[in-house]
């Protein structure tokens, strides 16, 4: 494998990549005194021409596989900057696509990639994506959390797309589904904004866009019972609704502020005011807290986004902790991990209804998702912030696939995610490439 | 805050780090249009004047807190390589203290560092540790998991050098314990060792070193009960007995590679064989698998050592799935982390034997850890791996702190943690700064 890292422009300049593989195939190459790989694991160095645990990558090394005439992957390519990354898989028969790691750190992320997911998919069969989404995160079980996910998703749907462009259809066909419309909801992320100025602006966007579904911010993030400012939540609640009025779905969003008794204080009056969907009430790691409000309310209680260990995911199904599964497609590590979150919930009865809280392509990978479980929830997170906002989500694509239309999005039918990545966007990146020897 | 980068050595030039807290004194300087912070969060743009989840640091910023006298944190540096990254912290009193994000992918965990920890505790209290190590990771509780966790062990194992430093006393003496010896068990890290090799060079450390213990490895890493070739496991627990005589305590770790039945069948072979301690049989996020094997078996099934999430660990002590908790200092979060685990542990009954695998300052903050809780298991993991297969732990300090007499150890009564980085080590690392503006 060639490593490689050039700053397009002159204010991204990063170390070299050293990759494990790297490592391991200059021992190999140079038939050194030690030809073992020091992995990242406590550790084990490993003689890479017999070790069966070996990255997948090595089968070249002298391995003969029945994979070996598919055409595998031979190229990871990332474009960051700090709150995106995207990712462009290439295979040995020059197919390839793109995808994205999660946001927000993506560059780290990408970072993640090429030290700790790349090394063990080069050379292996670039269809079998199963595969690579089961192993990868064994390999790196040192790792468990968070950065490997963000990372993981970046690879895994990429994989997708090149898999869609290969078989001319859309990714959400690849998966069952169907391409077409899906009722969005209206995702309001702040809560510097005051009831008056949240009820005026989902008046105006519901005018617009035809939204009939809006979830806005009760509490405090971790808040322990701290509103954003005293009586804030207890405002906001009456006054979107009579803003809205009574036909209008509305949800609130918690991000773990309250201890359940709070929670279900606070429930109570929504419920009274006919909120139908309470998001993260309590700190999310803290299951039998959250299972302790959703048993005690009859509205929906909702969460998960944060959640990527599938044990975890496993338990909270199974007590359920909730009444709602939102797995979050970048977050949990791509399409597959997210299916596996739903697939659980579906045999739980429970619907899943994403997170995805920004209009980068995680949007756009939850759309495709939703259009192929059975068990998908009523909408689609749909974040209202605009440039002023998350000015990082502008200019990302030639063309967005985020158009409203009389409150629904579109899934279209082009092959992959159907989306093309804007050329000016990738030309102001830091750019890293992974790869096979040629 | 300002943020450099310098390459001290020409191969080592990183992105310029732009951190979150950086950002956002900037728009406070500024006075721009756009006051806010873009946190990393989704992603609610904070208005910093106010916000009472703002950065502690921004303290500065208007606030006035009953902290305000005290020494805060001023400056954090960075010393990386891939391996190993050494934590300078720095008080406004000129005060301060040495500390070590986890091994493995260092370089990236001091990234994270400088992006997701360093802003939380800038302009803090540098004394309150307690109060950083548990706010910041729900500051960060999107990115739960390992790396957050390994930069947060950087700054608090700083954070308690300095301490030391400035009362004089060793970290064990601050954790209410005192300096003296530890037993140690000699602990292979290998898999690659043929069971008659392996038994030899446990004789020849025996000779050496004195040990009158030894952990040596059965199974393969996550295997799914395929051993690291056939017959190994079966081979090499009746070999090493043998060789060494019935009066050494012997150690297995099984690395997550069987499932609870072929756990069951081998582990009754070790206890044939007078083993004492079997780790990680079983994949260690499947919690009741390893409570099957811990309930089936007379000998102490123990496990822990990646679990860096609090709630993860109440759920397995109070299964309890294992008999002896293995938390790892570094990958857990730091001290305090760590000995919150065993204090569950303790109040279980339960002792704790952490995980430290190698011979960077881990073992260090391990050896003040076991002479500083009530329910220290038997000895201390000491990795028996020399240079040709650990290079990277090498020349880290001026003088070592991992002299084995008679099979042990010495916590020394040094201030802090008793042991200066070798400077030639520092001067060849990527270093980087974050720090408030003078």
């Amino acid at each position: 494998m060639l490593s490689r890292v050039n700053g397009l422009h002159a204010g991204s300049i990063v170390g070299v990549l050293k990759s494990r593989l790297d490592s391991a195939l200059r021992g190999v190459d140079d038939h050194s005194d030690h030809p073992t790989m020091f992995c990242h694991h406590e550790m084990e160095a490993r003689d890479v021409t017999k070790d069966s645990m070996a990255p997948p990558g090595w089968s070249g090394c002298g391995a003969v596989s029945a994979f070996d005439q598919a055409p595998v992957i031979n190229r990871v390519e990332t474009f960051s900057r700090e709150f995106v990354a995207f990712v462009r898989v290439s295979a040995s028969d020059g197919t390839g696509g793109w995808g994205q790691v999660s946001p927000y750190h993506a560059d780290i992320s990408a970072q993640v990639l090429h030290r700790q997911v790349v090394p063990w998919a080069l050379g292996q069969p670039a269809s079998d994506i199963a595969a690579l989404v089961s192993s990868i995160p064994e390999h790196e079980h040192k790792f468990p959390g968070s950065y490997l996910r963000r990372a993981l998703a970046g690879l895994e749907t990429a994989l997708w797309d090149r898999a869609g462009k290969i078989q001319q259809k859309s990714v959400c066909e690849l998966l069952g589904g169907t391409p077409g419309p899906i009722r969005a909801y209206g995702s309001s992320m702040r809560r510097d904004i005051t009831a008056q100025a949240e009820a005026e602006r989902l008046v105006a966007l519901r005018q617009q866009f035809g939204f009939d579904a809006f979830k806005f911010r009760v509490g405090a993030e971790c808040g322990h019972d701290v509103d954003q400012w005293p009586g804030r939540s207890e405002e906001i609640v009456p006054k979107v609704r009579r803003a809205l009025g009574p036909d209008v779905s509305l949800l609130v969003d918690g991000n773990g502020g309250f201890s359940p008794s709070r929670a279900i204080t606070l429930g109570q009056m929504l419920e009274d005011e006919g909120v139908e969907h309470f998001e993260e009430p309590c700190l999310y790691w803290e299951l039998e807290q959250t299972r302790e409000v959703t048993q005690a309310l009859s509205l929906d209680v909702t969460g998960g986004e944060q959640d990527c260990d599938l044990a975890t995911w496993r338990r909270m199904v199974e007590m359920p902790a909730v009444d709602i599964v939102q797995p979050d497609v970048c977050y949990v590590g791509g399409m597959l991990r997210a299916m596996k979150v739903a697939k659980m919930a579906q045999l739980q009865g429970l619907p899943c209804t994403p997170h995805c809280a920004n209009l980068s392509m995680v949007t756009l990978f939850t759309m495709h998702l939703l259009r192929a479980i059975p068990n998908a929830g009523k909408y689609l997170e749909f974040s209202i912030e605009g440039p002023e906002y998350y000015p990082w989500q502008e200019g990302l694509f030639v063309e967005s696939p985020f158009t409203v239309n009389e409150g629904q999005v579109t899934v279209s039918d082009k092959p992959g995610w159907g989306v093309e990545i804007h050329p000016d966007w990738l030309a102001d990146t830091t750019y890293q490439v992974s790869e096979l020897p040629h």
